[in-house]
């Protein structure tokens, strides 16, 4: 049974900023909340799925909306657990235990803190394996599982209980109230039992960002190469290496949408790179040509450090690799593909894996 | 013990339209609704203020939304009870009694469809005594008593419970939601115990709602004038007759919004008439000058059988008496002027009483 202390966070909090793919939310403030929750609570224990009960009630605590507020509506701390205590009160059931929804930077940090301070388990478990921006693009979906009954909070004491016909009405609804409510809210959704969470969810997210996070650290500490350890520890591509050149950026509807240009360097020299992103990053093209797109990862690394960069801390003149990881497989399935893929974001595009478009 | 019947529910419909000045939903499809639950149930019990227990729990029902969107989205008859029942689930106390939230033609007729099916009493009062545009435009506002917790139902299944810090939250995040869920809904809303009810809520709306339907009635059947008759049960002016020259409606922001022009006839012959309305009639000038405004009662009504035309009825060619009536002296308060005032709506006009306006 392993422990999440205050180092397990740091390497969390990199990992999942990393398979967040630009979204996810900064892990800077959340890692400050999951740290002090752990001083004050002590450690907190990762469960692996097959240890929960089938009949155990888990629900994901997250952040909704758009990462770009988050840089300057800060949390009050306490919206998370009147989401999560006011669904719990609702449902009329203990919650046995804390999940991540998705990998991203904050989105990884926020279970942990909740897990702290209720004194719950986290499940080394999530509903994506990466972020992405809509409510329904969650492995939980395409099995059923519905997102409702769900809380959403908001900083200033407000809050409201959704219960939908499906899960597109769920994102609809509240994602216009996130907008109403400043940009950003914290939420509790997705109940469910152990036996939906063994079939639906995405398994050991939390220890593999946490390797991932430990892979970049100890590569720089001993003076090797963190992007090659990343590319080790993921198994993904070098899709780029670049300059950014221009990033433009909108806020807009509950989202913040955007695209950056990336201009060639060393290997690449002379060529270019646009991303489109939805919080998270949708599409790479090199050249003009396709050589990613969702559900696959594309993610964004300082080129020294290895670090990832979200869509909101993408700043002119950086220099960066991009990457390219395979997504979970679940997400290949053809719900999955309808789900998140390309089409369904707007592009004229069939998805391709990304080992296919990459490969020799 | 009064009792509500079939024909006092025509009555009520006539009067509670009349006194909605524009809004509060056209009585047609809600008469059937009601009327359907008196066949199935038999009558309603109409409960005075003084007889509900201080620790008894009372809660308003009614449509929320735009008029002119229930014309063509009619409702399926069933939210109304989910909205009532998830309120009462989540409040973990039965509810005593049902109350009009306004004295409009549809949600005049809501609160009677609920009492019926419930078994329920409905309590002879409202938080208006007319109908507004917005959920904080109420007199139980004015007496501190919160909105929330409230839940919006919509005829697909989908519902919503709110709990905000303050009345002025509930109408934004409510407001937004209804936008959402297709322009109206169904509403619990402002439950509260009968002591603040005895206080806050406008007394004897329903009984004279059917007191004004039956003066029209009656005179109607024998022959005497009923705008007289109507003009004698409420104590009202008439303020212009004439004939619709133009109305200009648009539907935004959950609302309708417009403007009525009438040419003078008869007496007025030669003159002209405006009046804005936001659902309900705001304000009403006499060739540019003010002659009556909210939170005064400006009704139109049919010059020949003085039945009331909400803003979505008006229509071209209609000739019409346009009607002055005092509003309920809770509303004539400082706080309430700053609630439901000419200056809160965006008029650079101050407060001043219909009769004065039309003295002499």
């Amino acid at each position: 049974m392993a422990k999440i202390d205050v180092q397990m966070v740091e390497d969390i909090a990199v990992g999942a900023a990393l398979l967040g793919t630009g979204g996810g939310g900064d892990p800077y403030v959340g890692k400050l909340m999951a740290i002090q929750a752990l001083q004050k609570n002590g450690p907190v224990e990762l469960m692996e799925v097959d240890e929960v009960p089938d009949d155990a009630l888990v629900v994901p605590a997250a952040m909704m909306g758009a990462p770009t507020v988050l840089v300057e509506k800060i949390p009050s701390g306490k919206e998370i657990f009147k989401a999560f205590d006011s669904l719990q009160n609702y449902l009329g059931k203990e919650i046995f235990a804390v999940i991540p929804i998705e990998a991203g930077g904050l989105n990884s940090m926020i279970p942990i803190t909740v897990a702290a301070e209720k004194k719950l388990p986290l499940v080394d478990v999530d509903g994506m394996g990466r972020a992405f921006p809509e409510l329904q693009m969650v492995t939980f979906h395409l099995y059923g599982v519905s997102a409702t009954p769900m809380v959403l909070a908001d900083e200033k004491g407000n809050s409201l209980l959704l219960n939908t016909i499906n899960n597109f009405w769920t994102e609809n609804l509240a994602r216009n109230a996130t907008v109403v409510m400043g940009g950003s809210v914290m939420i509790a959704i997705y109940p469910m039992y152990g036996r939906d969470l063994k079939k639906a969810g995405i398994r050991n997210i939390v220890s593999y960002s946490a390797k991932i996070g430990r892979a970049i650290r100890e590569a720089r500490k001993n003076g090797d190469d963190p992007i090659e350890a990343l590319l080790k520890a993921t198994g993904g591509y070098t899709l780029f290496k670049g300059k950014i050149s221009d990033v433009q950026r909108r806020t807009t509807g509950g989202f913040v949408r955007g695209e950056a240009h990336i201009d060639g360097i060393d290997q690449y020299k002379g060529e270019l790179m646009t991303i489109d992103f939805q919080n998270e990053n949708l599409i790479a093209r090199r050249n003009g040509k396709v050589v990613a797109t969702v559900p696959d990862l594309i993610c964004t690394v300082d080129a020294h450090t290895a670090l990832p960069i979200t869509t909101e801390g993408l700043r002119y003149g950086q220099r960066v690799f991009i990457l390219g990881i395979p997504c979970d497989k679940k997400w290949r399935s053809e719900k999955g593909i309808e789900t998140v893929g390309p089409r369904y974001f707007g592009y004229d595009v069939d998805y391709v894996p990304v080992e296919e478009l990459n490969k020799g």
